[in-house]
């Protein structure tokens, strides 16, 4: 004489009186109001930090699912929650949106595209790192390019915008960073010779405010870089959200490689602005600063690592800095409001670059290029870190970062642009040989210092969460999910999910009570306090 | 400076001493060692009841998930684990064995046979629901029809016997019985024309030790129950596991419809052995007695679903009885010694029989037959009980069956036999309208009279477990997760799994410590106390 509680339409008709309304201000406030998750990485900081200490080094052994959600297709998830008043918003494969009822994990509603059949991805798995959201309206991008916008209420799309054409190999696998009436979108398609950007569209219209190429033309600063018309085709793709400092006023933005990747004949130069930050005003695009890690790139040191903003002493006196594990194997730290380089450490192996100048440009070691018959080198293809979410706390003044210790061999090959086809003049063969391995980093953000490390048996693909709690959220490559000490890397808790985590972990309440969000292979999971 | 503890490698070498060895005197003996769960319905009477008494009414609240293992294929997962000697053995769809090391959900080995492409399946999605295990080796039934023997160390294949032709629609959704040296396997499909049996074969070679048909051939006993050449066709399938009563020796095993399903122009008479319980000698097939639940059925009233042997008093006196909670709407119980009938009771709203006689023949309303232009009848085609697992406790004396409350609309059609096609003569239509429910019941299992219920909004598919320690554990198909009082019906708890639970549980323990396992969706979670 009973009946289940959770039911789709009772539980639409409980949460119709709450749909999100994340204003502007609500995000920049995002760590005074913990209880939600309103930008991919937590702040706009992009520290992937949470506030909430209710789950903590002495009762996090007692975690457990509060719901499991299974989405509908196979593929690789790196979604990224985001969660505003009592609904979470997340991407599926390849690219659905989906809110989910944040007390039951039951679907609110799913909203997916029309995909092409035809629909051009080269360089990556079609994968969807999230939604953004603004006011009413969820964001987000899709493999055939499109920036879509949908009612946060409904899944209605309000605008679907083209943002450019993926039969030139351009698509989206980046969540949007919402500001104050703008989203920005970076693209992906180096391996496709795109001419990279970063957009910023209007978010009540759709319509596009500005571009900025990552590739400057003839005649624009930068241009100098390109050897004939290799800028045409120069990659520089920005496939990871970047960053926002309010109080500057500054877009952070990372760079990926440039095209053909591993076959520069054709591209002599310093390739600007490919493996770089740009930091970029948000009225009009202009690129206030930039730091190129990598010039002249041959080994697909994309720079679109997560850019995390904190303020710290640094050489001698309190700054504004901005720092990022690059793909590389450095750690660097700059100062965000110059773009001056302040200090810089390797945090994994590397043998590409004998080590870095006083203004962080490398030394490359020439004998590490990509040759025909292939080349070693640390670290492998995947680099260092890559597009999976460190953290900084705070508390501890740690950078958090899924690391990877593994050679690469890096071959030289022919490259004839050809549109949407492969343009990557050559590849990389992962030496995943015994000895390859992962770790969780820490180290001292102002120095790249490392601090502690918890091992893992199969180089990570996780991102990183760190709470006031003084813990560590991540995940393995074996299905592992775990919480770390976040002041010396002891283990504290794990549960075997059954599919990779190769999403980064978020962080909110439900009922004010503190849960933890991640995916594992395609479900994902909710943990709370018993 | 710390590795994670769970490595695949690892866990083999770890595991490696202890597998699984479960000679036929152990799997009689399941009772004895609520430790493992050895076969189908977890002891030969199929009583899916756990002697295990650690998770009880008290503590349930405090389940937790002590790991998670996601299937690598989509489809629909009706699994039962085996679990034996530290190792859990599954399918996964359509046709997959997996063995799982038990304290990690870490698969051991996997072995997936050559499916052909044009593989034929009709009348059911390629579901499986799990392997059989002796002594050293796993068995299990595949999509296309044949029976595999697997190592169960390392998943080698021992032997692999076709069981019959695919081509002609022959193919394997149940999980086989295992007995002392011989394995027992029924087919699937009828909607394709096929003669039904039930063979068994030696477990050590695969060689069939003997076939039974379900339906006679000429001058054979029953033949006179079928029209003309309508025998040829005569459907019979066998699709759920059997029950075993070791000390009577003998098998029992439910038939399927007779095909054409919905058009019996061609097929006058009874139908034997459609429809019907048979009891056979396990050392020849011979059918030692039937009983009939459906003569001459035209709604699809599969007799397929679990038959549950326990003891008690009927009709004034102790008896060994077997009772099935039929497709057709009725619960039955049967003298297991003599097949005779003792006392039926409709469990759910049904339409189609003016009830029954003395001798349990029921009396068909020839108005409920279907129609060119259909005809409105309940239970619905999936009836008020089918595939999924029902459960009986020795403790509390009930029977318990999630059963659906739902009207069908069926219709007859043409029926022209063609090898490998559909040869349904009709179909059915599910009247799903607001009315529709389904309920977790609790008869008296000598009577069916009805104890308790446990409404769910969407009639469910979902198998049952009940345990020593008072429980009744059941799913839904919005996929929550549940355990109800065995006395009273009284949900203690529940969790959103992501997905709906199609299949049955089972408890087992992991270092003396007792689990309850269940799949939702294509992930199998296991839960146990913190």
């Amino acid at each position: 004489m009973r009946t289940l509680r959770l039911h789709a339409l009772a539980v639409f008709a409980a949460v119709s009186g709450g749909f999100a309304q994340v204003p502007y201000q609500r995000i920049v406030g995002a760590d005074g109001n913990p209880n939600t998750w309103v930008t991919y990485s937590g702040n706009y900081q992009a520290q992937r930090f949470s506030q909430l200490a209710q789950i903590h080094r002495r009762n996090v052994a007692q975690l457990k699912p509060a719901w499991v959600y299974q989405m509908r297709n196979p593929g690789i998830v790196e979604t990224s929650p985001i969660v505003a008043d009592g609904i979470m918003y997340i991407t599926e494969p390849p690219s659905t949106a989906t809110a989910l009822d944040l007390h039951t994990g039951r679907p609110l509603w799913t909203y997916t595209p029309n995909i092409p059949q035809d629909v051009i991805i080269i360089g990556s798995p079609p994968v969807n790192r999230g939604v953004a959201i603004l006011d009413n309206t969820v964001f987000y991008g899709t493999v055939h390019c499109h920036l879509i916008a949908l009612d946060a209420k409904s899944g209605i799309v309000r605008w679907d915008t083209v943002v450019d054409d993926n039969k030139k190999g351009y698509y989206i696998t980046a969540a949007p960073l919402a500001i104050d009436g703008k989203i920005i979108i970076g693209v992906s398609g180096a391996e496709t010779g795109i001419r990279g950007f970063v957009d910023a569209y209007d978010a009540k219209t759709g319509k596009r405010l500005w571009r900025t190429w990552t590739v400057p033309g003839p005649g624009e600063p930068g241009s100098e870089s390109w050897g004939g018309q290799s800028w045409q085709h120069g990659g520089g793709s920005t496939w990871v959200t970047g960053s926002y400092d309010p109080d500057l006023h500054l877009v952070y933005w990372g760079t990926g490689n440039p095209a053909p990747d591993w076959n520069d004949d054709t591209r002599p130069g310093d390739n600007l602005y490919t493996c770089s930050l740009l930091a970029m005003d948000p009225e009009t695009g202009k690129i206030k600063w930039h730091f190129q890690f990598t010039p002249h790139d041959v080994h697909d040191w994309d720079a679109t690592e997560v850019p995390i903003l904190f303020d710290a002493e640094v050489k001698g006196r309190r700054r504004k800095v901005v720092s990022m594990a690059n793909r590389n194997g450095f750690y660097y730290v700059l100062d965000r409001q110059t773009g001056e380089f302040l200090t810089a450490a390797p945090y994994v192996k590397q043998t590409w670059a004998d080590g870095l100048d006083a203004k962080g440009r490398p030394f490359p070691r020439r004998e590490a290029d990509p040759k025909v018959e292939g080349t070693l080198v640390y670290p492998a293809i995947a680099g260092g870190a890559n597009w999976w979410s460190p953290s900084y706390s705070p508390r501890t003044g740690l950078f958090y970062q899924a690391t990877r210790e593994m050679a690469g061999v890096y071959f030289k090959g022919d490259a004839d642009y050809k549109e949407g086809t492969a343009y990557a003049g050559g590849g990389g063969e992962t030496k995943n040989g015994d000895e390859a391995y992962g770790a969780v980093r820490a180290f001292e953000a102002t120095s790249g210092k490392l601090r502690w490390e918890f091992k893992l048996l199969t180089p990570p693909l996780t991102g990183l969460l760190s709470t006031a709690g003084g813990l560590v959220f991540g995940g393995a490559e074996e299905g592992n999910f775990y919480a770390l000490d976040a002041e010396t890397g002891k283990a504290l808790w794990d549960l075997q999910l059954g599919g990779a985590v190769r999403s980064p972990p978020v962080s909110f309440t439900i009922d004010g009570k503190q849960q933890v969000a991640v995916t594992a292979g395609t479900s994902l999971f909710v943990f709370g306090l018993p």
